[in-house]
């Protein structure tokens, strides 16, 4: 249930406010040099200064304590571990039985019987993702794609050359954003992706809606092209590679790749803890009480988000291709 | 590649013009008795006689050949089989190199080297579906919760009393459409959905991505409300039993159940044939040339396709019920 | 739960007296030729009339109604079926209360709670391994290995140009044996087996014991000799391929392949039906009665098994070499 | 591959001359009291200073760094770290080119085409041993079983209570041993073990054959009784829990727990490492070559081994007793 993938696996462990987060990176082929600057530029995109982000620093110093001999991978699996420093953990008490909005308290502690640690959202804490992102980075370096990822809509602001702007604005409302965040990835061969479960969009989805805040995936023209008729939908065929003159179908074809770039947009919910007063049930009271969150947190975070979400992906991907890669040997 | 699930799990054989289509479903309790007409009125909710649909008859007769006993099901896996009847295989020679435009034609060849059946879509085609229809049906009659699939948007239309006159001008037409299907379920306890990858969210969205023509799933508010603020997202707990007054998340937070109505969205893309000429690379003239579909298809196959989704979601969601009882007897 | 593997997986569905047994095969590769000759030998060699062996008819007609289209796999999963014909169902009463020693009645029904089938053995039949040797045999047409598998020891009869006689004075004596089998495998390449629970020891002892009847595996040298010493027991290596002077480890070195012939033995417990009276707990009278079992079955339902163990471990290492084609190309 | 288990699953990482190793636990319980003292016991019985061990002293200091909050487990995967001290690689580069007979140096190079960390047995090490005994006693104290193991036979020594003497003349000769380990659970209730592939005995068997040096596994009565008639194997039951009279099927009917105790012997092969001169092929000069191992090492290893084998057991019966609990409610 913390682990991911067939060939290329990832398991992740981690709580907001323990000693250590981390993550085991099973299946990576033997003799890739492990590119750490790679690694550091992604998780400085996770954790950036800019407006609408919070600025509690997260220190994301990593270790990989195994897997790796002399810069290059062994063929073993790595274990990558980042300590939690300065966590606060006073502020938390609260929430044990007030339950915050949009948050996981309440399901938490349904689930596993008031025994979760609640502090600082605990199994779900954004925090996870930094190991995540380290994992897909390393992913990334053992595939012959490229990857882009960016913001297409930040609340409802689609002109991100105002984005400071609007978000300075929420961020004196009191309030927090989501939206809706692009991926391009291009290289891939015809044929990742196994059907019928297995499919490239049934497996790069499953680790999307894996990530915090993620309520929805499309592959292609997604809803908002919904009314489109066949005429206008299918993808022309021009060549024998099976380059298409449109790309509705985002690269996928019967859920498998057709060779043209996969293009994804991920939904991307706003913001749970906002600075306004809110409303929620207290079980101490047994009734609905006042809320107000205390700390410093992003107004949007999804100005973080790009990254995890590339980087997931390439983690499914990594997956696919060395699946594809065990039939291409065609001699026994 | 072709099993989907962790306790309960189902592994999908067939291809369009082979002797017969099937499905294993592993993991079914002892001792429920299977309801055959449910099973039946699902199947002919799948292939119904409404305008927009082909008229081509399926005969969906499935047997079931083993795991069930005096009527009940024995705790060992269910086989069950149609075979494949009616299927006029000599129409598809010419796919072999001329392409059709939205169809997994050119990515099968590919993929398997050209030993695939590419007769009728093969491994790809929308018949696999009615296996799934059962063996989800089945996983509904082992489940405590209701569950509701209804059409939200055909095309540009979203009126769906004036839908059979829509789809009758998109036949005349040549053209076809898809659309937006939504999904509700209830009675969901909290708690239901593993992180960190084996979130609800992740889960059954996995399976609905495996529904051919499936470009995009959301849960809760989805896309269209990308630009709300957290103020306005944020679904205000107000009782013990963690109901919401808003329903924003679609009734999953943090990836797990939270006891509140499960709602999904999801978008289908348009009928791949059409009637209309098309353009498509053609290997034998190593040119783009005309294409003209023969046969009867369907204008608008969404109108199949809700009890589709309906019942895949019941497979991921009775995976995810095992495993969540696997947890709940506290003694050890 | 009834599917084993990981790129190579086999679903085995059926019970003794229901409609049909079979089993999925997922992840052939494109392209195989099957050869039914073949398939057809194994069959006969599970299903023999020596001396020893039931005189009962197992008709093993087998169906490959998907996955292959002009005599070659298509790259979909393969579905199987053999009906079950002449099935004499009403001799099986008894078994719901008085149940036989080393048989799985008693489990079955506690496990089930009851709504098992529990006719000729139902899941727990041996007759399951009838799909299971075409699944093997179908492995063994895509690997390049060759396989041997024979008798050892058959009860107390270690000279088997007698075991005719031998087993003729057990069938006399009402009684039944059991025995050792040794399997032998050639031209596996150094490296197939995957640290840490993934050996190739792990994954083809997983699947023997999967196999009714049996209690014991070993690889080289096995119990017998666990008195050797390190100086007596460690294989020298004489060449850059590895070769060894002597074969204690049976070609398996830290649970990977290591070039040598693979060497294993099977310890199979006695055919559980006898013809002798036993005596057995009976829950209508709450008390031990005595039993007689009707039927003719086998006296060394060994002799079946060999073909069995031989085709099982197939599976297992096909599996395992396409993980480990997965890892051969290098380029990225 | 580095992961064992469906519902309860480990993942184990770590090269025995890297920082770490380590183990993530996924699937414990929420609310279990973590005792350290049996954890620390248990390591210590894998660390003796028996003779015929080696006086080489390993730390075992172990952190729990996620997981575990104000005592008990969250319901979080629990991640447990061992850091690698004192160790010496110098000793080790000879290894790259003269492969030692009886471990795996000359497979881990060609699998992993020379990038493999060869230190001390890197990946292969006994060492990995150490966090699945600490997974297993977690997995004992969630379990109501009782679990007991011993050794049967060391070289050719039976009589255990000679077993130093025999040790110190081995030890002086420069030699090694393996031998047999005996293992014996009680409290399982009857159904534990899933047909087919994922019955008791292979699951058990699949995690025992993923420790170093063991080369076989039996249930019951083994390889020794082979020769036993079906009059004798057969166990008759005596009551309705399910009591037999003997217990040669070792507590499996069918695969599957039947109320008896479990009872497992499995052979370990002796100490590859000893003082002896043996000869080996050596890269460099083409040509076998003497080979003079240094460092003092086990003599017998299988003093250390029995709680290695009964904790891993252990692992193997939380999985399958989680997939048992799925079951067992029900009322849907």
């Amino acid at each position: 249930m913390n682990s991911f993938g067939t060939l290329f696996k990832v398991t992740l462990y981690g709580e907001s406010h323990q000693p250590a987060i981390g993550v085991v990176i099973d299946g990576v082929p033997p003799g890739i040099a492990i590119n750490h600057d790679k690694i550091k530029a992604d998780l400085y995109n996770r954790n950036p200064r800019d407006i609408g982000t919070t600025p509690r620093k997260e220190a994301d110093l990593y270790a990989i304590t195994s897997g790796v001999f002399n810069g290059k991978t062994t063929g073993s699996p790595l274990h990558v571990m980042i300590e939690n420093t300065n966590t606060k953990s006073k502020d938390y008490e609260a929430l044990k039985t007030h339950y915050r909005p949009g948050h996981s308290d309440f399901v938490a502690k349904k689930k596993y019987q008031g025994f979760h640690d609640y502090r600082g959202g605990g199994r779900f804490s954004g925090r996870l993702t930094a190991p995540l992102v380290i994992a897909g980075q390393i992913a990334k370096q053992c595939l012959p794609f490229t990857f882009h990822s960016k913001l297409k809509q930040v609340g409802d602001c689609r002109d991100l050359n105002h984005l400071d702007d609007y978000l300075t604005k929420k961020q004196e409302e009191g309030d927090s954003v989501g939206g809706v965040v692009s991926l391009r990835v291009e290289g891939l061969p015809v044929g990742l992706g196994e059907p019928m479960f297995e499919k490239l969009t049934s497996h790069v989805a499953k680790i999307l809606f894996s990530v915090p805040s993620v309520k929805g995936v499309e592959f292609g023209s997604g809803f908002e092209k919904a009314h489109l008729k066949g005429s206008e939908f299918n993808d022309t065929i021009i060549d024998e590679i099976g380059t298409t003159k449109t790309n509705h179908s985002g690269g996928v074809s019967g859920g498998v790749s057709n060779g043209n770039p996969l293009m994804i947009q991920v939904m991307v919910k706003p913001t749970s803890s906002i600075a306004k007063t809110q409303h929620t049930y207290d079980e101490q009271t047994s009734d609905v009480q006042t809320l107000n969150i205390k700390g410093r947190h992003d107004t949007a975070h999804i100005r973080r988000i790009p990254i995890v979400l590339e980087n997931v992906t390439s983690i499914a991907l990594l997956d696919l291709f060395l699946q594809y890669k065990a039939y291409q040997l065609n001699e026994k």
